[in-house]
């Protein structure tokens, strides 16, 4: 996949860097684990420090010193999950902030300047998320790890599914004119500077769980038509292999010659399921997150270090890991920083559960390349899928 | 200064690694910056997670994955200063933890056997620090920061620092002991297990402001003899210029072929006018602490990152420096980090802080080599002491 600022290898999996940073790792750990590209959060950076002042500041690459591509989301999702309050109508989304309950309108045409002014590589167009119900854990929809299947499943009716894929189709469209608008003639909307005139906007497919829902959302957006399409409303809180169903269901109607991307999944064991099922662009909080929680995500499974078993275990996380803190630090030392809730173990713990994303996706591009990937999905399976916790 | 984890430069600055790792960096961020020494504090070590699980971990080098020189301190000034509870007597010091409430007894011979299980380089004696009263906040003690000087001395009485001193004469007597014993006859204390038999041990003098007490302590702790000799007492709350003068006036009575460590201390001033009174070691919290609450240390004074002023600044934090954070990331940015408060925050900021310490004592160490100390002296003091943040 070709941007502005370079290529990036796919399957690909973006690290998050909500608030312009990956949480507990810099830039140069980034680039050391070989991140290619990372996501941005429009909504957090929209509210603080806000899009105008990111472009006065050169954009979103220069501001947070990362010279390589981003792609940021539309905002929606936070919209959603994290505003105060929220109105949705066919206007836009009205909400408060988290922040200071200050109030926002976020039209399709909004989320198309603040992230011109952003000036990511990738654009995502605002969508309506009907998944994660009114006040859950956004956070919690997005880990499967430990919970009861049965228990997380969100019933969203049809009627509900379909109103925001509709509603989402004709935000599309919206979106998409803004969008050229800003492209062919910047001088029409001098309020928006734009600071990356080569910025590829993506479509999103939404449609619920609905086969048909689906069908009709990728007609709708392939009609509008984008540089690329994303599956949404996935990952939040529907049981795994429904969500494997619809991935494999929609991502064979999107155009083959461009990327697919799998918006907030997943396990490490998703990643290499999704991509048997024709996604190539993937991410998630859950490595980022889970290390914050001292859950370590390992090739034997998931490792939960506070456990008081590796108090004196001088081995690495995972001995077949080659990052710098299974290089270097012991099961032992990484459950001492947990437990005394030093800072580092967040830090450590992140370039460990990042590595591990990165280097699945090697694995994945590699296996690929020499016809060896259902060889390595076998193997994924056996010794990672949702097996205790270790 | 030679160690059994190899030669340290003086005069040489030590980050403090307070529960083994020096807060919000890695080990490798260490390297990097060129820290030939840390500090660890055995305090919190024996607490969490213990000398014992330490030893049977093979040591605290390799239980933290730092190869290079480690000091201990005693455990002394946290127990003074931190502990739930404290009661001293002729035998030590009762506390009880101020993790859970256990109650422990620390005698200048258990300081001694918790630092060979821990097996750093340099062990320091249990002595009695009568500087910050008790209930204060021991990290206001350290940093004059802002601080009126009128407001913050301690007054301790003379007699309080004459028993305070002669205690911790007979203290270092017994310290003395131990060491030597656990040295030449390890068969003799089987319930210790030594990890660093090359490790060195420091007395301190203590004397408080008094110019009387301070010889007396020095003639009594060099009767019993170390392998160096450390300046305790000092930064708990006294004006700087009395500090200054207690080191001037101590410092020259220590030999001359041994380093002499000031504990404690201090701003970047400090660093250079104590050198200038000969002393070779510093450790002291300041450097990471300010860095996690926003003040940069820069060659052109202590600097706000929150302030309004810098949200749009593209410039380094410090156009001089040459750490990672100044030749990567923005005044705006770090501000931004700092407001939203993301954890990154605290790494950039003390990535460059501590830079600027050892950078300062590089500076410090070339100009001896080169005769032109007294020139930085002044320099320094023109563009950094204490003036008004930035």
């Amino acid at each position: 996949m070709t941007t502005p600022h370079g290529v990036v290898q796919t399957p690909a999996f973006m690290p998050v860097g909500t608030r312009g940073a990956v949480k507990a790792v810099t830039a140069r750990d980034l680039e050391d684990l070989g991140a290619e590209i990372i996501l941005g959060n429009t909504y957090h950076l929209y509210l603080k420090p806000g899009d105008a002042l990111i472009a006065r500041c050169a954009g979103l690459h220069k501001f947070i010193g990362w010279n390589r591509p981003i792609l940021t989301d539309s905002g929606g999702y936070q919209v959603f999950s994290l505003a105060a309050m929220r109105r949705i109508d066919d206007e836009g989304a009205t909400f408060r902030s988290h922040i200071d309950g200050s109030l926002h309108l976020l039209t399709p045409e909004r989320a198309v300047d603040i992230q011109a002014q952003l000036g990511s590589d990738i654009a995502m167009v605002l969508d309506e998320c009907v998944g994660p119900p009114p006040g859950s854990d956004p956070g919690r929809s997005f880990t499967h790890l430990g919970s009861d299947p049965g228990q997380s499943v969100t019933h969203i009716s049809a009627d509900v599914a379909r109103i925001a894929m509709e509603r989402s189709a004709v935000w599309a469209e919206r979106a998409r004119r803004r969008q050229l608008q800003l492209r062919d003639d910047p001088g029409s909307a001098p309020e928006v500077t734009i600071m990356n005139p080569g910025q590829a906007q993506f479509g999103i497919i939404q449609g619920g769980t609905d086969p048909g829902l689906r069908t009709e959302s990728v007609q709708k957006t392939l009609e509008v038509g984008f540089e690329a399409y994303a599956i949404g409303g996935l990952s939040v809180g529907e049981p795994v292999d429904v969500m494997y169903d619809v991935v494999a269901h929609t991502a064979p109607r999107l155009p083959d010659d461009r990327p697919r991307y799998l918006m907030g999944t997943g396990m490490p064991d998703d990643l290499v399921e999704c991509v048997a099922r024709g996604i190539d662009l993937f991410d998630c909080v859950l490595p980022t997150r889970n290390a914050r929680n001292g859950q370590l995500l390992t090739s034997r499974g998931p490792m939960a270090i506070k456990n008081a078993r590796y108090a004196e275990d001088m081995a690495p996380p995972d001995p077949d890991c080659t990052c710098y803190t299974c290089r270097h630090f012991s099961r032992a030392y990484l459950r001492h920083l947990f437990v005394v809730g030093e800072m580092t173990a967040a830090t450590l713990n992140s370039l460990h559960n990042i590595h591990f994303y990165l280097d699945t996706m090697r694995r994945i591009r590699e296996a690929i390349v020499f016809g060896s990937f259902e060889k390595l999905r076998r193997e994924f399976h056996q010794t990672f899928s949702r097996r205790p916790q270790i």
